[in-house]
């Protein structure tokens, strides 16, 4: 039996927006909430109906995307929708929380007749467009039955259920401590190439060199060159990069399981360093990149 | 003028081939030289005619492009060219050549009339038909000259002139720099998801998700997917990483400029360690990898 395609969209934030930007997109009917009143103004304009609160959220809707950040909020927002919906409804996490405390909250919610997913969201702020990657957690009939609301999100072939609950999110993890490496890699190497022995090479065209056939294409080398074709300079910027939550658990994970990742590590405690000192024109690099993909800020220097 | 475009391609390796198939395509001359008697007969299967000796080539073509290993072979065989070469000849290194070696062989043939241009190229062995992505430098007007035979063996947009002797073979190092850390960070992951929390995750399934949407989507990626398809263990091969120069030489000139390259300098350091212990997971998985996009060979365990 096919549940009705209305979406309860909690968390209207950059990434909420996308989500429900998509999901209208593909005619799935969304009715959001959050308690930031711009969030909901932007989301208006989007075409998405906002509830006045969480119980109208609950009430209206079967389905409940929560895109929230990650921690106390969620279990909050979960215990106020609790007594108001129905049996079996579906809620789905797509935020970025810890694969232990979804695994909990899958148990607490099956004990009262509620089913839970989680889900690893990546792609950042560009994907309104193209479609995000999606890593799906939980029991396999409850991500059938809401299948279409993941193919409405997601890139083509851009979405997997992989198992129990917990495994969307732990997969999200790992990618995220694999991107921190990733950001560290590519900015140690244009800082080299910035500040070596050559001073005056144009990063830009290296970019675009290295897009057209090198071994290190990717979409975080298109950002950089996006980045370089406005400034490569970077002299009124800060080198703060913010985040580090889900970098922090994969480390302490995969020491945990004895698993040395030792590249993940370092870039986390770079990213410390930065938030302490201000960082390099690595750390510059690294800020401005995560500002092209999740439209994190980037603090000025006056 | 123009010069007569035919090329003596010295080394008909690996890449060797690929420079000399993606010449003929685009119906430019190659005469080609190598002292593997395997490589010579390989290149005649794609069509290039084989010098008897490198008399013979200096004599039969005014551009020369070198594909040999980095190191004194390339003095040499610079020697042996010289007194046959006709002057304003041009020599192009596309190899792996410290770039210091480059600015000074780029000096001592000025002093001969013969041009040098100094060409990074990267892409492996799948640019048969997809095309290299080039880095070149030396002087302009000389790349100028020969800037169709770089246009044949790039992928379309996948060449540039970054300016005086050196400049090339630096940025192909700081390339490589990267390389090392962008295959260890992925690596790490893919260890982290096999041998952490989960046990079970399908690595081909999550590349692919991965592939469609993610931050981290890139051509390594791919080439991780590809490696899955037919093997997640691992079992009968060793972790040793070879190869390890061109890593060497960008920890070194980061630390001659005060630049810091962690990431880059860790990944070097845990190469070093696989070829002492046979290294883990991590380490086969970059091996693999290496094999994958430069035919490296990957030892096996009986």
């Amino acid at each position: 039996m096919e549940i009705k395609m209305k979406v309860g969209l909690i968390g209207l934030g950059k990434m909420g927006q996308v989500i429900g930007y998509r999901l209208k997109q593909k005619e799935i009917e969304v009715i959001g909430f959050d308690i930031n009143n711009e969030a909901k103004q932007e989301a208006q304009k989007i075409g998405i109906s906002i509830a006045a609160n969480l119980q109208e959220i609950a009430e209206q809707s079967e389905i409940i995307w929560l895109m929230l950040p990650a921690g106390k909020i969620i279990d909050n927002v979960i215990q106020e929708l609790l007594s108001n919906l129905k049996t079996d409804s579906i809620i789905i996490d797509g935020g970025n929380s810890n694969f232990i405390d979804s695994i909990r909250r899958y148990e607490y919610l099956k004990n009262h007749n509620i089913n839970f997913l989680d889900c690893g969201v990546s792609g950042g702020i560009h994907t309104k467009d193209i479609g995000c990657s999606l890593m799906i957690g939980g029991d396999k009939e409850i991500f059938e039955r809401v299948e279409n609301i993941f193919k409405a999100i997601a890139m083509s072939n851009g979405y997997d259920y992989f198992g129990q609950s917990g495994t969307g999110h732990y997969i999200k993890m790992v990618h995220n401590g694999i991107e921190y490496a990733l950001l560290e890699s590519y900015a140690e190497g244009f800082n080299l190439l910035k500040n070596g022995h050559y001073k005056t090479l144009d990063l830009e065209k290296i970019s675009n060199v290295w897009l057209h056939g090198a071994v290190i294409r990717s979409w975080i080398l298109e950002l950089c060159q996006n980045i370089f074709k406005t400034d490569q300079e970077f002299k009124n910027i800060s080198g703060k990069i913010g985040g580090g939550q889900t970098g922090q658990w994969t480390v302490e994970e995969a020491g945990k399981q004895n698993v040395t990742v030792p590249l993940i590590e370092k870039s986390l405690e770079i990213r410390k360093w930065s938030q302490q000192t201000s960082g390099n024109y690595t750390t510059k690099l690294i800020a401005l990149l995560r500002n092209q993909f999740g439209g994190h800020e980037v603090e000025k220097l006056d």
